[in-house]
Parts: structure tokens; sequence; C-alpha cells
């Protein structure tokens, strides 16, 4: 016995998200079907609202409802620092540290072989187009991943053309890590990075 | 820093379904992010038109886009047998089988002391109005559980007053199952249903 139309679609639908199969995606089917109206609607409403209002901010690619987003509005933070970064999620995991106060350029993105993307594809025409000289440094905080190396490396011959001092953020064993675990790479790059005490 | 009031709406939303804390929430309102329009548009609509379409079979309670569901209107099946279940995915479950050729009753929920729902808060009523001298047996197929049990046996008097035979869908061990895994009351459960060979 097969569905009905209307309930197929909707775990189809539920299908495309992360990690949601047909069992989970089926779970959520029918505890939508013990919901109130009201919350199916306002679930449908929130989709709704969320791709109309959800833009990315002109000036760094950030998310937000308006023109610009919040920390480029924010004249109180540093606009001499720009942290470039792969994603909006990256900012939000910046911003929980609560110690940056610099400003952000989201790539969306990375370059990769793999999928064909240059460094064309990325968010970096709007880069270039903001650094002038009131801009003292850009921390270039791709994941330290392949494609996030080789998106750092290239970006920072860029800023090196134009003489923009740039930085990257550094690589070694995470707090609480443990030398008999960590991968040769990382431990590489944490005798490579040591400091003087 | 917070999330736009959109995405935040979208997190809570998601975070209504089953197994979906914080993070997984957020994890999925990144990737509606990434999604064309066009995708997310039928996404909501296809809540809202699960939530308008979906309806309970008049007669049996299950789900349907009609009056009456598929099984309800299915001619060649068994008219005289009646499977009673707790939820729609009982039947579907049920159905997988392809060996019960009768029809169903679903009862939306069992009684329960913890939650205060009572066999009225049950869909009984339309149960009994089913009932006639046509009905042969009615088989009790509701979860093996406390509340389960309890609305099975309560179920079983009231079709015994009405001279309806009942029958109740057998417990024990799983098949590939272990004794020596099984719980007490299962392994006693299948001890007491044991068959002549």
């Amino acid at each position: 016995m097969e569905y009905p139309n209307s309930f197929e679609e909707l775990v189809e639908c539920f299908k495309m998200l992360p990690g949601i199969g047909t069992k989970g995606a089926e779970r959520m089917v029918y505890h939508i079907l013990a919901m109130d109206d009201d919350q199916i609607q306002r679930f449908s409403q929130a989709l709704i609202d969320f791709k109309s209002n959800i833009q990315y901010c002109q000036r760094c690619g950030h998310i937000c409802e308006g023109e610009l987003c919040e920390i480029c509005l924010d004249q109180q933070r540093d606009q001499t620092t720009i942290c470039v970064v792969e994603s909006p999620k990256d900012v939000f995991a910046m911003e929980k540290l609560k110690e940056y106060r610099g400003l952000y350029h989201v790539l969306h993105g990375t370059m990769s072989i793999m999928d064909g993307k240059t460094i064309d594809d990325l968010n970096i025409q709007t880069l270039f187009d903001r650094l002038d000289e009131n801009i003292k440094e850009v921390i270039i905080a791709t994941n330290p991943t392949r494609e996030g190396e080789t998106t750092a490396l290239f970006l920072a011959k860029l800023l090196a053309k134009q003489n923009i001092p740039a930085s990257r953020i550094a690589n070694g064993l995470p707090i609480g890590g443990n030398l008999d675990y960590a991968d040769e790479l990382t431990l590489l790059k944490s005798l490579e990075g040591r400091k003087k005490l």
C-alpha cells in the first residue's frame, strides 16, 4: 500500500535535508500529522519568509535581512581588519568567541578542482573592491582542508600583489587534544608553528 | 551575534520535529540556504497541501485524501474482519506484509492514565457503529505496551458484551531473537503462547 500523494510529497521534501533518509522523513511526516494546523501553517510560512527575507550582505556576503548585515552596519567595529571565511556559519562560529571585533568577508565556497570551481566562482571581486589603504590586515580563515588551503594560498598571492598584509589562522593540536591521536599533518603543523615561551 | 529573525524562526520550526535539536535544526537551515527558490517553494507548498489534503477516513480513521481511504473503498478486501491498530503507521506496517486482506480501524492513540486519556478519547464510537452481524472477527493489534495492552483488554470486554469474536496478536520472541537477551515478560508470553507441534 502506498502513502497518499500529499504524504509522499512531504516525505520527499524532508529527504532533501541533510542526514534524513526515508525512515527519518516518514517519522517527521507522522509527527506533522499530529501537529496543529497553526503549527503547520507557521512552518510553511517560515520557509517562505526565509526564502524571501534572507539575503546576502552586498558588502561582505554574510546573511542578513536588509542590504547590509549588522556587522557591516556596526560602526563600533574595527574597520581596518577583514576576516575572510568560507560560509556564513563560520561568521557565527567566530562571533561566538566575542574576541574578534573586525569585519568579515564570506567567500561562499572554496576553489575546488573536483567541483570545477575557480577563484572567479567565489565572492571575491567584492572583497577587492573593499580593499583600500585603510585595511591593515586580512585574516584568511578558510578551513584547513585541501580546498580551503588552496584558496587561502591563492588569495594570499592576490593580496600580496596589492601590498595588503594578509595572515592565516594557525594550525596545530586542538585544546584537549592528544599527541598520540593527532594525525601527522596536524602534528607537523603544530611543530612548525611553535612559539617561543 | 544572533541569527536574523527569519533564520531563527525556521530553526525553531525544525526544532518542533522529533529528534531535531538546535544543532541539527541549524544544519538543516544552512542546507536550505543553499537550496533553489523552487525547492523551498515546493517544500512550503508540500506542507500546506499535506495540511489541507490529508484527512482521516470517516469509516476507519486511516489517513487518506478523500472521505474514505483506499482500503475501505476496496471491495475486493475481506469485509468481515477488522484489525484494530493504534495509528496510521501501524496500518502501513501491516500492509507491508501483503498477508492480511481485511479492513482496519485506527484508534488514534491508547488509553493512558499518565496522559489522562480514556476510552472515550479514542476513535472507538465509529468502530462500534461498523460492527454488525457481518463482522466475523476483530483482531486487536495495539502495541504490546502497558497502554496498548490496557486498551486491548478494555476493547475485548466491550466486544464480548456485543458477542463480537475478538482476538489479540501474539506475543513472543521476535524471529532472529535470542532467549538469553529476551526480557522476562517476553519470554513468559512466549512460553504461555506455545503451540503444539
